[in-house]
């Protein structure tokens, strides 16, 4: 974490909707990017995907575990439904690490706002004080990160997290991949991102849109 | 509710942050306003400080309890810690009627988000079917509202209702009021809105600020 220049970053369970966008922004922005995924080769694969789209063949693919091992920050873009499991099975790779956690447990079928305590919170109760959670893009919606990659997005990123280290490794992540962002209080916070998906995906139903996101006004950072 | 031109709109608890403002606003719309108190005196004043910024005499003072029997549409703005006692007092009152509930239950010395369920649903159980309750407004700094009364506000507002015709006149009065305003689903996503507030205060605290609130991206109304 010393060496602001080449800090790698895990994308867990980095072969599903946000984990390729957000790759691909970060590898740009000059991080060392690995994805994970719970079978190696289907993580080379998205690798050698993102590595053509940019022209490059610095981004690597790997299991979440050596991906989790290798990383400076890790961030967990896995389905919701795999949330506690892959939790559970990567906290010794976690140890001593970062963890920027995406998840909102919905269903996008029937979203509604999940019940406390929000899915940041589960993981910093799983992987106990050893590692610093932070919850943040759960509001990114995950079709806009593939465009205009060297363009900023408009949108906002809220990061909820009890450590200060965790946010500011957060913040630096969404302003690399072009986003702006906030911190935005504690971890119990986090339960309102979490609730904002299910919000902004209401909304997306009844305007006809798949776009749907927040920016923030009346706060100059 | 028939006649559009001449809606009454009573601003129940109306003497407190953010009653005024939107009274103010509503007025300018040409909305009849009544300003409730529980203090038929208390509300008096405040229609009549009101009504000498505007110029005008249509706003009107009276107890909750008038105000929300003479009015087509009800808001309350009831502090947090008065919200179940206003209701249960005003239940009688407020039968047939529609209520926009702008209630956050955050202490704003140690703000953090409500446990569910929200106060928008605490409303509609307690005022039961014959009552159609919509959230809004939660997320509106009422400091700006007082500002440039005819110019359109830089915020957006957040509508919750099961109920279609709560959810239209609440939109409604957010654009009477220069807000533009969204339908965020149904009532069981209110307790996003009001934890936003929460949310919102810890970004006002991190970054100096005392107006930040929201704007939607992303979706066309």
């Amino acid at each position: 974490m010393t060496d602001r220049l080449i800090l790698t970053v895990a994308v867990l369970g980095g072969t599903g909707n946000l984990g390729p966008g957000l790759a691909l922004r970060w590898s740009r922005a000059g991080y060392k990017v690995l994805i994970g995924s719970r079978k190696a080769e289907k993580a080379q694969r998205v690798a050698a995907e993102l590595n053509q789209i940019l022209g490059i063949d610095a981004i690597s693919g790997m299991t979440n575990q050596e991906a989790a091992r290798e990383a400076d920050i890790c961030v967990l873009t896995v389905n919701h439904t795999a949330h506690r499991s892959a939790l559970e099975s990567l906290k010794p790779a976690l140890k001593g690490k970062i963890l920027v956690d995406t998840t909102a447990r919905i269903d996008f079928r029937d979203p509604r706002p999940p019940a406390p305590p929000s899915a940041a919170r589960v993981a910093q109760d799983i992987l106990g004080t050893e590692v610093a959670v932070a919850a943040a893009f759960q509001t990114v919606p995950a079709s806009v990160l593939r465009k205009n990659l060297d363009d900023p997005l408009d949108m906002d990123v809220f990061v909820c997290s009890d450590e200060a280290r965790a946010a500011k490794e957060a913040i630096r992540l969404a302003e690399g991949g072009g986003m702006r962002a906030f911190n935005a209080g504690g971890l119990e916070n986090a339960i309102v991102a979490e609730g904002l998906v299910a919000m902004l995906l209401s909304m997306n139903k009844q305007y006809r849109s798949k776009t749907g996101t927040l920016r923030v006004v009346g706060i100059t950072k």
